[in-house]
């Protein structure tokens, strides 16, 4: 057996650790276009939203409880909440909120959702150490493109094995960004990544628990640690990445070595980022626009005998929970989705509360909706046809959902999403300055301005 | 391609997460025969001598300096070291240094060094929350019986694919001894299992470097923390463990789910476990026993001509390097540890020195070493024969080297491995005082005994 398995390993593979370590501690800052640095910031405002947004739900005060067991040392901010803990625990709880809403970015080509591992990370390890802003977004840009190149590379064979993808390349995207930040030289940030990478994390069995968002937070503390282990000598394999043995090989059949170092320190990955409208998984969302079209078009959940949903078998494989009971369920359901779009129009956060998911209406109109699965149909697509009950048929095909890269959400878009997301938990004033001091995170000279808006009275 | 590997997937499996959980959070304390209650106390005894062995290592050092930056709270002791720190910390830290060395135990059906992750974790929790000796030993028995089980289930193909099975399998075992130690119940024990199913940790590509020893360190630190995120009602799948894209499938391709509740709280794993005579990894331990046994039958070095091995061909696939430059590197030498064996009849941790390695009698030995292999002969076992220069040939056949289940290490002969290790640490007097606590560990009323001679005056 051993030998079958070694004889398949690519034994050639080119040096992936070194290449995007080599890149990440020399590339110059700000050594991009000013439509990546502005991508950036949308993705660090959007991040940061979702993240003020949930620290209040369960999964945050329940990581922040067990973190307190280790009576940790107040050198960071947990987003949106009072308390303080060590940098290592911040990353961990930022990284859970900002996904808990699944309200977060994503990478769609690999279904990454980018921010969480990476920013988590380096605004815990920034404030504690004081760096500016200029070093937080570069080093964001920087984290993203590694995560993002090496899910480009085992994306769809790893994805599909049942890794959750953001949590098991985003150790390598917190690692790199952290380096960064740490100003290690190339040696150093390949022991960065080697350690990261024996420390992939998330199965995709944990999608509708607590467990999800903790994958992004687990890979942001693990890839922070990794680069502080690394600056203190800690060695890994420089073959960490690439090697038969090694991290991707054993997580994916998979592996387009050309990925990594296509167009590198040219092309960003970041510029492919996209925004979610609705606060749910990215695939629901042409079928949420679909039926928010069929509300725009005048149908009425009263009226409809039936709905028929053609959808990419992902969809279904993702999300075919027929009868969610909760919110975070709904999350799973693109049954409820299209509810949500029909009567709502909408499908944010309040829309995932659990009395909606239980709303008699809600689930009389679920019940209406039938899906069928077509591989010939894009994942980023749908086919809704409304039957209604005096007979007409109303048809909506969605190509590009609003959020994706074709047909993305614009700034005010983004603000709007911010703000109704943060206004709850720190109020209109703080909102509305947060959101500037955002917008010019880069020429910032530290982040206390961020981190004292970020949080409540 | 989703549809091919969901078809593959077993989807049927049995609640795997539920009956580990249901096991460790209900088996009666010491439920075990005389025999399993005294081998816990050798694995307990082997593992505290070779964290405090390696307290100066500089994985040691060095992975505690990156502690250190968090300004952790003094929670729990390093081993062989004054300093003190979170727990979570003395987890990860006391975990490396037990495997810093490869001196550590082995369940040779898996070759999962058990120990590490299990005992790392529950000593630092339960020196912070005060625990008695009794809760100890009883963690430790189940939490080695759930990841040894999980091993069996998964081995080979789960080792065969890469992962470094001590941490991948790891996360589960301390999760389990953890929340044993917490006294958590089953609902929350099958949490803290599902919350450690999604971090599996490292790669075999890491053999050789510091990133090896950090596999069961930060498996006991990932255990440990999930168990304490169940405390707090932190919530994963209730089919973490098992399900079609859980951990399990996503990892091996092999899963023997007959293998979890064979004999389970009747026979226990901890019972298969094995402790070594040489600081190096299992499989050169016969090609070493066996050269010790030429030099004890009189052939001198010197007069050899060469030296003809027949190994497994796992053997050379994890320990063929030819020329080693490095004490760490000889590890991974099945050539030098014959040269060790020839030479100096015993290979412990101080025949694994950089000057040694490359001392010229050494070197000149080693490369008079042939290695065969032959999948006939089997992982325990070595076929070697010495050619003489005048002429003569020596045959040994060691089938089961010293150390193994069949040919076990004796009290007395752990003992002297213990102080081999610790009195150059801790002085002879601790040591000494030190054994005798240790063999009466599962009565001491609290650990703080244990600690205060574990570390240096």
């Amino acid at each position: 057996m051993s030998q079958v398995i070694a004889a398949a390993a690519d034994l050639n593979a080119p040096p992936v650790t070194k290449t995007l370590a080599d890149f990440v501690s020399t590339h110059p800052s700000q050594g991009w276009s000013a439509e990546v640095e502005h991508e950036a910031h949308r993705t660090f405002l959007n991040w940061l939203g979702c993240a003020i947004g949930a620290a209040q739900h369960e999964s945050v005060t329940s990581s922040l409880a067990a973190v307190q067991e280790f009576q940790p040392a107040p050198q960071a901010s947990i987003l949106g909440r009072k308390e303080r803990v060590d940098m290592g625990g911040a990353a961990l709880i930022n990284g859970i909120s900002s996904h808990t809403f699944d309200f977060d970015d994503t990478h769609l080509k690999t279904v990454i959702h980018p921010a969480g591992p990476v920013a988590s990370a380096i605004l815990a390890l920034g404030e504690h150490i004081n760096t500016n802003g200029r070093q937080i977004i570069d080093a964001m840009v920087l984290g993203i493109d590694v995560e993002c190149r090496v899910g480009n590379a085992m994306y769809p064979d790893h994805y599909h094995r049942g890794w959750h993808i953001t949590g098991s390349t985003g150790m390598l995207g917190s690692a790199a960004a952290c380096a960064r930040i740490l100003g290690l030289d190339t040696h150093k940030t390949m022991m960065a990544l080697g350690i990261a990478a024996s420390q992939p994390i998330g199965m995709r069995e944990q999608f509708g628990t607590m467990t999800k968002p903790f994958h992004p937070g687990g890979a942001a503390r693990a890839g922070q640690m990794s680069a502080l282990l690394a600056k203190h000598g800690f060695t890994a394999s420089l073959r960490a990445l690439e090697a038969g043995r090694g991290y991707m090989q054993t997580v994916s059949t998979k592996n387009d070595w050309s990925e990594i170092d296509r167009d590198l320190g040219k092309s960003f990955e970041i510029s492919l980022n996209t925004y979610k409208p609705f606060a749910c998984g990215i695939v629901i969302h042409p079928a949420i626009d679909a039926c928010a079209q069929l509300r725009a078009q005048g149908v009425k959940a009263d009226e409809v005998e039936r709905i028929e949903l053609r959808v990419h078998p992902l969809v279904l494989e993702l999300t075919g929970k027929k009868t969610p009971k909760t919110g975070l369920e709904g999350k799973f359901s693109v049954y409820h989705g299209c509810a949500m779009g029909l009567i709502f129009g909408q499908a944010g956060e309040s829309e995932y509360a659990d009395d909606i998911v239980n709303r008699p209406d809600v689930v009389a109109l679920r019940a209406k909706v039938n899906a069928t699965t077509d591989s010939d149909i894009s994942e980023a697509s749908v086919d809704v046809k409304a039957i209604l009950k005096n007979g007409k048929e109303v048809h909506v095909f969605v190509k590009n959902a609003i959020g994706s890269v074709e047909n993305p959400m614009s700034d005010t878009n983004l603000e709007q999403k911010f703000t109704s997301l943060a206004e709850p938990i720190i109020g209109k004033q703080k909102t509305a300055q947060l959101i500037s001091a955002l917008w010019n995170l880069g020429k910032a000279a530290d982040l206390k301005q961020i981190i004292q808006l970020s949080t409540p009275n």
